[in-house]
């Protein structure tokens, strides 16, 4: 197993510090199937299905499903293979417990997505300690305002992965202008290829490329074919580049021999973007940006069908949101990569989207990535 | 949006009926981000995020994020847009109890996987009906067991599926063996054109190929890279592709220039498979053949890290497991698919493994796909 770096630490020190104050004995986290969490990957480098526990005692106990890659990737005090906890999270969980020594009537606590079914049986399983599970005041929630800012590794990450991104881009409209990209998945093949050979894991989701017969809907499906992409009309790209763990998450729209309807949603998609970067600095409200392009629209008797962007990071979708919705109450903060994506669809036209990729400082906002309309 | 066909109607009908035995009032279904579930395009056809209600008058209310994808795939008896519902589950549920006129005090069953600390939300918005979230008799439940038995239509599509399956292989073999596949890369790029060429809507979740340097792994970190592929010594390559909504699972091992411990692994992985083939018929418990396989290669002094195989359908993994775990009681019955897929794994020599799909029959087994040990 790897040493445990100064950059994991200083991550687990976060976490420490929190349960000290929160008294809880023991945190459990759980990346598996069905329940994705990259916070192990945040904590300890571990890329694959694992369990970690962490105790207040601040000790980390790293239970992977596969012993190979933690071996290869993985940071923590203890390692022991799932198979030896009959691959099971509660068994896992009640072992432990033992092993990181925490005291009868801790609180443990386990992952704010245990489905109510399974919170039962913990409870049933663990009568020694004090179960909790919860959501807005949780380890998970720390967490995740813990990641949502950024850290200098996390930032030059990003710095890097736009770089790939955007001569992805400029690869991309090169040949779109050249015709060499005919269909939606040729367009797809070029990130795939062009990614990889630049060393990332691969993308950070699965690309969506909507020629203009398919671009009306705000996530494709299938998320490509081998349709037309760049011919008269609306062409849509969702993609992102995953580069040693970061994801971006860019959107280009291809116009081509469009009617004064498609002009129209690329201009007001176009003047909503600048709208919302002008609004971003350090202690804006996110809600009030996405209100602010929300009401922008509807002076045009337009509706956007989504959120106006989200936070990245190992996640194609982190906190903050960028909603204009009632409960939200999310701040940027320096330090924050957002995106920033307004776009607007008709059945009739197509859809138009831009989306960018956005570091959030003090004073306002570095747009790191160069998505753009692409004319042919 | 398309009319009701037969297909879903029949699928309706028996979450209606037993709707009708259990007293549920109304049932919610979510497909969304972190909280994927097909039912929803198993009941309706429609592919993409969105909540569905069914009534025990046995109507339906479709509620998706994307109105125009709804309109294209969906059935439903009531369709209506999310963003009218505050783009918000529990508001959804709420309005939904109403259109679909469920009596106060009926009970309302949500999905098994919400987390606790949601259940507690959804119990609060709903004081007037009484809600429940199940997971062993549940309507999710239920619906994994529907699911697990393939109708007349769906073993149709995976015929047809493994036929496009065998032909990848094909081709794979053709160009290891011609030298034109070199590296990770480039098997995984033959499966993604030749899929979507013959008009499937992609792979069925994201393909694993390991060159002799990163087999040893389960399942391998990155994904794929650029690695050399089809080397000396023990290369996987695990895929699948999706038609029409349909996955099939397939592992080959390429072998070269194998040392007398690598053949060893060859040999019992292929007897493995053998074994368990020879042991499926309806009435069988799958834990024990996943037992006997344990048995197997307990006699070598080897241990297989992972279950013996799983159902597959819309979704990857679904019901049953063929895992040798206490708790596992499935037993076979004839219209399964599921996946035999024995492997051993070592450090120092790679991995090995050998995943078919299999269509469940009275008598005995017909296996699907035609994956193999591919020597060069």
């Amino acid at each position: 197993m790897a040493a445990k770096t100064g950059r994991y630490q200083q991550r687990l020190d976060k976490i420490y510090d929190w349960m000290a104050q929160e008294e809880i004995g023991m945190v459990m986290i759980e990346d598996a199937e069905g329940r994705r969490d990259s916070n192990i990957r945040w904590l300890s480098g571990h890329p694959a299905d694992a369990l970690l526990f962490l105790s207040v005692d601040r000790k980390s106990l790293l239970v992977p499903w596969d012993l190979f890659i933690a071996k290869l990737y993985g940071n923590a005090d203890y390692l022991r293979p799932y198979t030896g906890f009959d691959r099971h999270p509660i068994t896992a969980c009640l072992k432990a417990a033992a092993l990181l020594k925490i005291p009868r009537f801790s609180r443990i606590e386990i992952p704010s997505s245990t489905a109510y079914p399974r919170f039962l049986k913990f409870i049933e399983a663990l009568p020694d300690f004090d179960v909790i599970c919860r959501e807005e005041d949780g380890a998970g929630s720390a967490l995740e305002q813990f990641r949502s800012i950024k850290d200098e590794e996390e930032i030059r990450l990003y710095r890097a992965a736009a770089e790939i991104t955007n001569e992805i881009i400029g690869l991309l409209e090169k040949q779109l202008k050249g015709g060499k990209i005919k269909t939606e998945y040729d367009a797809v093949q070029l990130i795939e290829g062009e990614c990889r050979k630049r060393g990332c894991e691969g993308t950070g989701f699965e690309t969506l490329a909507a020629g203009p017969e398919r671009s009306a809907a705000i996530h494709s499906f299938p998320s490509y074919t081998a349709s037309p992409f760049g011919t008269a009309g609306l062409s849509i790209l969702d993609f992102g580049i995953k580069y040693k763990g970061y994801t971006t998450d860019v959107t280009l729209t291809v116009a081509a021999d469009c009617t004064k309807a498609q002009e129209r949603l690329i201009t007001l998609t176009e003047k909503a973007g600048k709208l919302a970067l002008g609004m971003i600095r350090g202690g804006t409200g996110t809600r009030e940006i996405a209100a602010a392009v929300d009401a922008f629209f509807a002076k045009s008797n337009k509706v956007m069908p989504h959120a106006l962007g989200h936070g990245i990071g190992l996640d194609p979708h982190e906190a903050p949101a960028l909603r204009n919705r009632k409960d939200n109450s999310a701040v940027l903060q320096p330090g924050m990569v957002i995106t920033i994506e307004p776009g607007l669809y008709d059945p009739r036209l197509g859809g138009c989207r831009l989306e960018n990729d956005v570091l959030v400082t003090e004073e306002g906002a570095e747009v790191l990535t160069a998505s753009r309309i692409i004319r042919l």
